[in-house]
């Protein structure tokens, strides 16, 4: 056993898939939950996401040795500071958000000494949300980046990887600023572009959107709030993103408009290696 | 049976699924297969998609009572006005290809009188090609458009709807140019879109891409000579439909740089609500 106890703040699809991984694999003796909402937690119970849950962080925490957020990323912060008063002072804490930079340099300024937050993000999200569709094997063969900084404590780094480890994920290291800057391009402008393709689609081109469109605008589907917490904390990078894309795209516009044959299979061809060295 | 002998030009994944459909499902006695590889037609016989290949037009649709062109769209017109030349009069020729009012106009121009083209295209592609890929069921529950025009023969017609109801596919009439419209949004776009964002994707960037940008790039992993043909011979709707897309992209950007919420929000909703109506 790696913790003893481990405290789930927000069980849904990524918090539970954490609270079932953890509890099959043996990396937490028992995993608490803490929800607002009374059915999310009873779901969570009927799962096995958690053993116990609780709609009070104080009484949640206090007796944890990992917490892990796995709320929007626009909480985190205030969650994690909340927290930090009510916990044990050897207890870690990590979280599971889709930006890193906002969240890790705020506590770093703020947090107590003593109280160890190391960011952490698994990169194993989905359009679905909810506990009824957590995973034990979610963070398999996956990719967690954790970001520590300068200031983070070695021992606290470290146990968060072996955590993530744990679950099965493979993990990589990155400072935060940098883990924006990849997951703007890798995550939050795909994000983007497939939210503004699903919303030029007229309800009369509907039937001919096939099995192309449907991928490509996947994404789409994933939770409004959510997403727009995201791409508010990563607006900086988001728009730097913007640019290479904007390029890429005006050069296969250009290539189109002067019907150049050899310039569009240069680029298409670019593309298919890229993505052919993605895999499936 | 619907048809006695049906020929099929190119013998890939779409082509060889047709092969195998038409023969399981009773549509076509037999089927004979055209390729220019002399291993692509065994592969195509190894799997069961046809009875027969043939690497010449000529002796291929020389019995044939349909006759349906499964080749890259810039080579189907001339393929057409080819065959039309060595088959039987009452023979009825369609095709497959991802645009339809260059071929559709060019052949209703040129066609000899007396022979029955009507333009199809089978929503139903994948960034797989090859025979080996075809798969019998690939039709069914899938929409194909059929592309009748005033001076289009209405048995033709009838016959070449029945044909892919007879594959287990929908059927949806729109004139060529609708079609072409309504495709430019559906599928060529999101085909621009995804490969101009694989193309961005730097390598060390690459361990952080995970499945929204998988999904939203999955068809730039498509033939690179197929596309470009497909993107030539629909320049002009492409460009068209990437007006709207343009604005709703700039809309976005908009409320994220003025740190919009409500905004953000309300564009993710429209764009969330059109995905969750597509269904997965």
């Amino acid at each position: 056993m790696l913790f003893e106890t481990v405290t789930i703040v927000g069980v849904g699809l990524i918090g539970g898939s954490i609270g079932l991984a953890a509890r099959r694999r043996g990396v937490a003796r028992q995993v608490i939950g803490v929800g607002r909402s009374k059915a999310s937690l009873e779901r969570a119970l009927a799962v096995g996401a958690i053993n116990h849950g609780h709609s009070e962080l104080r009484s949640a925490v206090a007796s944890a040795d990992l917490i892990v957020f796995c709320t929007p990323v626009d909480r985190i912060a205030r969650q994690v500071k909340e927290a930090a008063s009510y916990c044990r002072p050897a207890a870690l804490l990590t979280d599971a958000g889709s930006t890193k930079a906002a969240i890790v340099r705020e506590l770093e300024r703020e947090l107590p000494t003593g109280i160890h937050f190391v960011g952490s993000h698994p990169l194993a999200g989905s359009e679905k949300k909810g506990v009824e569709h957590a995973r034990p094997d979610l963070f398999e063969g996956r990719v967690t980046v954790v970001t520590p900084t300068k200031t983070s404590d070695a021992g606290a780094v470290e146990k968060v990887i072996a955590f993530w480890k744990g679950l099965g994920s493979e993990v990589r290291l990155l400072d935060p600023e940098a883990h924006d800057r990849a997951l703007a391009t890798t995550s939050h402008l795909p994000h983007l572009l497939a939210a503004a393709l699903a919303g030029v689609l007229p309800e009369e081109w509907r039937p001919f959107a096939a099995a192309g469109f449907r991928d490509t605008t996947r994404i789409a589907a994933g939770d409004p709030a959510l997403w727009a917490a995201i791409f508010r904390q990563n607006r900086a990078a988001l728009a730097e993103a913007m640019r290479p894309f904007g390029e890429q795209l005006a050069l296969l516009l250009d290539a189109l408009d002067r019907d150049d044959e050899a310039g569009l299979l240069k680029l298409l061809t670019q593309a298919k290696q890229v993505r052919d060295a993605l895999g499936s």
